[in-house]
């Protein structure tokens, strides 16, 4: 199926030359999994694209238009990704952005095929990525249009048998995967690094920290190492449309599927990720 | 007027919304003073665009054809700015890099008016920014598409008779200005920040470089911190476009334009860009 786009409303594939988020990717996005017709965690990606357009200076697009563009793209769809772009929209050249910017809203959706339930049931393989995230506060946390350092990082390995791979930042610090957050177990303790300084605030990783709170899990947002992984009891990766994938490799260390890892499996299934069922 | 763009050689003003350069800034840009129908410096630019391509493993574009569509765009131009923009091109969902991209080359011109004399003659009013440049060696030098730390920096003022912002790194080393590059005098030393970590790598400060190098003024490319300017004798800001700024104000200083300025200013002029004249 080709994908369909709607741009500001309307049915469309393409987007003007002279718009921001193409010239400077000065905008944001959201993807977002489709299952059985209906957006997952929508409001959470809504809530995380506004707090992104709000720091950015950027207008919040109108919640109820968004909306009801989103649920009519996703209703043609069983299994899916849906994407949401918002840019400053068009400008005079220059990086100076318009006093009053119209900005671009795209929304596109296309179907997708479920993962490999193996990789829920045994495990992923890790790499550990020789890029490094660039660190910047202003933007950290944000799914913004900046995204060279992930193509590039991604751009590392080629093999259908590795499927993430850890990021540090230029101190040294672990950050996230490629795509994902990572959490690690250590002493009945789930780790997670602090994204103060960059990385993406996955949808998962909030959801999987609000599932600590409620379930009583200690979890500690810090700051952590490479080797902090490696000598991990349990590590995972999760992100909004996977929902946890447990690691089962990184370098040459092997992991099992810890008590901690199956734990939140088995919550974030409840909360509506069917694939992480145990 | 209307800009006017060729993407892929044909006469379009819109790419698709799968583009890469839209989703992740996947790519690269030049911008290219024209003037009298003839675009400056092209070589440079291109040297650098391909010079970036090859960093990024992105299919350098057929140079022939790069000039002719550049060239017959600037032909019909007095005084413009013409935008070359390659990106990864289209490709599936996902950070991955596809193996063979199919890249999108597009061209385009528009009209410009000249600089106001007295930004030559008087020189200009710098401030500093807030907004930090984050470190990334991958990317240090290259003008990418990822240009949000650019744009939140020049969105932090407003009034017009401040005319460029300077950016630190996030280790606090001066960098460039928003669209510019940086030098200072001092005791008779020109000086311009190390662009290994981050910044764009200015065609204009090549020029001043090999400049330097010609008529014996000695040259430290270094660590320099914003200090470092409120203490010089003399500043400049230069780009491709501008030629030489000399800076009248930066913060509570003033600068008179000195002679390592006037100097480079008559040497750049000399080299084709009339509106530096003393």
């Amino acid at each position: 199926m080709n994908k369909v786009w709607l741009v500001n409303g309307a049915a469309e594939n393409t987007v003007n030359i002279s718009d921001r988020g193409l010239a400077y990717g000065d905008g944001l996005f959201e993807t977002i999994a489709v299952r059985d017709h209906s957006c997952r965690f929508l409001t959470a990606h809504l809530q995380r694209l506004t707090q992104g357009c709000e720091r950015l200076g950027i207008p919040v697009p109108n919640r109820e238009l968004l909306t009801s563009e989103v649920e009519m793209l996703a209703s043609g769809v069983r299994h899916g990704a849906l994407k949401i772009i918002v840019t400053r929209g068009s400008g005079p050249r220059g990086y100076r952005p318009p006093s009053k910017p119209e900005t671009t809203r795209i929304v596109g959706v296309e179907q997708t095929q479920p993962h490999n339930k193996d990789l829920y049931r045994k495990g992923i393989r890790l790499r550990i990525c020789n890029q490094k995230l660039g660190i910047n506060p202003t933007l950290a946390g944000l799914k913004t249009l900046n995204r060279l350092e992930n193509v590039l990082a991604r751009a590392e390995w080629d093999d259908a048998e590795t499927h993430e791979g850890l990021l540090s930042d230029h101190a040294g610090k672990l950050v996230s995967g490629t795509m994902s957050n990572v959490f690690l177990a250590r002493n009945n303790t789930l780790c997670t690094p602090d994204l103060s300084g960059c990385g993406v605030a996955g949808i998962m990783r909030g959801l999987i920290i609000e599932h600590c709170t409620e379930q009583g899990i200690p979890l500690d947002i810090c700051a952590l190492s490479p080797k902090d992984a490696r000598q991990a009891d349990e590590i995972f990766v999760c992100n909004s449309n996977i929902g946890i994938w447990p690691v089962a490799e990184l370098a040459t260390e092997r992991f099992a599927i810890g008590p901690v890892t199956q734990q939140l499996m088995a919550a974030v299934c409840a909360s509506g990720v069917a694939e992480c069922a145990p």
